[in-house]
This record gives structure tokens, sequence and C-alpha cells, in this order.
């Protein structure tokens, strides 16, 4: 659990709004970081997807985690040997993070013009 | 497919049995330095070993593999936020390798007295 | 460069003193999650500390990273391999992150008494 | 240092040149999948290429590593942020696993006609 302790002496600079940015983008980070280069085929690919959400929703403050890897282009950039390492322009990632009454949605996504898998805040909300 | 060219241009130095050692090694280096780390408690610990076995399956020459992650090791390691990274100390792991007619079986498990989780060969079988 | 087009259509939610703190985390997260389980003993951390820098100050928006491996408590934690992998009790990390006026001191260190290496904003300033 | 218990423990059913390819793919494995995502460009390739080949020359057996990183081909792939995460296609490397009297040489490189970064044993030589 995230003690009120905690709360005080790590986390008193910045309001619940900033500290759901930064919940949400430390579990892009390393989602990215922890699972880009993982062998996948298009039949891996559900089974990665599950370990990913349940894993970094164990992150403090993920509320949900929504990925989907690209099987129509990963069926695409198959190697002879049926399947590839993860990369990053096959990555859809929104991630719920939720401090007191603030969720940030941070999402990633490939853009193709800046040829980068940008991590961004979709969306932030004062409940 | 690992077709027959790449096995007369690249691997014509070593024999069937070298191979499956060869592959299944390449596999248990892999598998280990892709998931150490994988925030994980024994909730998520099943869908984290299913994952880890369909990935690395897909590699040259693996046929099965088999993973157990110690969750009541697991359970006494947790930090106050009521997960950890995956530790070398929690994996037991063996990749059969099977090249032609040669099957190794290579296990990965943490020796306490060597302080290391040790990857060694623990069967290979000519059929 | 990152352009003004991404500035007005990516993060035109958040202010400088928001984003800030998300390129920080977010490099923070990918850190971790990068690096953790890389072979080392004190005679190879000093070229992981220079590697670990010169990477993460790529990331948007990071000015600095400094990065401090402990090799007293490494040394006591060597393997009889007489290495060991990079672990988070380990690590002491400072990423400055600056946007416009904003900057963002993002740190990590590992709390005995969470048993966790916690990540937090060690400071912020608005110039 | 690897003493002799656990050769004749864990290693009594290969010989020194099954365990040389065996120790020199492991360590292949382990390279690619630690660092394959890292932030790089031009200028801090030969920072990684150092840390890389310092930390895999303490796996068991290793003599050697030699690492190229394509710092051409990493410049036409540059995204707009100036960086890209290592690729696969980015790599060659020659790993010198050693043990007793058989010299194995693994190497890794990317095979355009496959797709893939194969790993394959370059060499292997009795002394």
């Amino acid at each position: 659990m995230i003690n009120i302790d905690v709360n005080e002496k790590y986390f008193s600079k910045i309001n619940s709004r900033e500290r759901a940015i930064f919940e949400g983008a430390i579990s892009m980070g390393a989602l990215f970081h922890q699972f880009i280069g993982t062998p996948i085929n298009s039949d891996s690919a559900e089974s990665l997807e599950i370990a990913i959400k349940k894993s970094i929703e164990l992150q403090p403050g993920i509320e949900k985690v929504e990925i989907a890897i690209n099987k129509e282009k990963l069926n695409k950039k198959l190697s002879d040997f049926e399947y590839i390492g993860l990369s990053e322009d096959l990555l859809d990632v929104k991630i719920h993070s939720k401090i007191d009454d603030a969720l940030a949605i941070v999402r990633m996504e490939f853009i193709k013009e800046l040829n980068y898998p940008l991590m961004y805040i979709e969306d932030i909300i004062q409940k």
C-alpha cells in the first residue's frame, strides 16, 4: 500500500494531478523498456498483452492498462523464423493512472511522421 | 522455417547435438535478460509464466519451455507496494531444445551455495 | 528536435511544469527496466554508469543524468562467478528534466523501510 | 571462479567443446535481450559498445567480446528526436568463449535475406 508517510515524505512537492502524470509516465517508460525485444508472433501476442497488462497494473497508481499489439503489421514483419522481437511500431498503449481525484491517461503510439513511439498525455481529468 | 541453406551456410561446423546445446543456451540467456525486472506478485505470476513460455518456444529449435516462478519465496520478498521486480532467485526453468535426433535439456536454477542462477545442461539425449 | 507541432498536438493539456515531471518520469522508468539485470562487477561499473548516462540523456527533455552504482554493496553481493546482475538496491539516480522554464529533478533510490526502489520528485523549480 | 565442483556436478555430461558453445550462446542471447531498445545515437554508440563488452566479458567462459554498432545505418534510422532504440539490424557481434582447450566464436549479424539477427558458430577451434 502507498501509505501516508511515503506521500508526506516523498511527494509533498507535487499535487495529485502531477502525481498521476508522474506515475503514469514511469509505468509507460517501464513497459516499453521491459518488453521491447520479446520474441512474438500473432499466436503468442495475446498472452504477452495479458502479461504486460497484469504486470504494469501492479505499479503505484496504475488503475488500468489497455494494450494492443498490431497483429496485421506483425504478420507483415515476420522473419524467416516466423517470429520477431517486439518492436515499437507494433504497440498502442493507454495507461490510466489515478491519484486521489486526478486521473491521467498516458498514451504511447508510433507516430509515422516522427518515426517515433511518442508517449503523451491523452487526457487528464479532475473528478 | 529453419531452411536447409541456413543449416549448410551457418551451421556446418557443428553437429546436431552441439546445435541443440547452442539453441537451448541462446534461449536461456534470452529468457533471463528479457524478463528479469518485470513487475510481479503471486496473482500475476501465472500470466507471466505463460507469456514467457509462449515467447521462448518461438525461438529456433525450442520444443518446450517449462517455467516455475516460486510464489512462496515471492510472497516473502514483496515490497510495501505489494509487488517486486522478477528476480533470479525465483526462477526455475527447463528448456527442451531439439535438432534432428538430439535433444538438450537446458536448466536454470538459483544455486544458493554459488549465490548464482546457474545455467547448465541437465540432460542430453540422442534418439 | 521536439518541434512546435508536437507540442501543440500532443502536449496542449499540460503545462511546462507537468511536462518536465512527465518526461523525467518516463526516463526513470526506462532506465530501470532497460538496465536491471546487466552483468556487472566493480571493475565494469563505471563503463555502465557512463553508458546509462549518455543513453538516457538522449530522451526528450532530459538535461542531465547523475547515476551512482554502489560499488561497496556490489562487492558484498558478488556471486561465486565474481559478478552479479545489476539490482535495484545498488542504484541511486537523479534525472534533471527541463521543459521551458520548469526543471524537475526525479530521484530513484532504494528505500530499505519500503524494500523498494522508490521514484519520486526530489525538487521542482520554476525559473 | 568456476570451481571444479561446479564442473563435476553440473557439466559432466558435456565436453569442453560443447561447454564453450554453451557459454558463448548464453552470452549472445543475454547480450541481445539485455540491450535491445537502449536509447542510442552516433554520439552515444561508443559508450554503449564499451559497456556491453565489459558487461558480457564477465560471464562464465567469455574471453573476449567484439561488438560493432553500425553508425551509418543508425544515422539513417534516426527519429525526429535524434535518437532511436538500439535495433537488431545495427548489431554485429563476435563472442569468443573458451573452456579448457576449446574456443568457440559465436557470431550474431543481421541477415537481410532472413530478416533476422542470426546467431551462429563462426568458428570452433581445439587447441
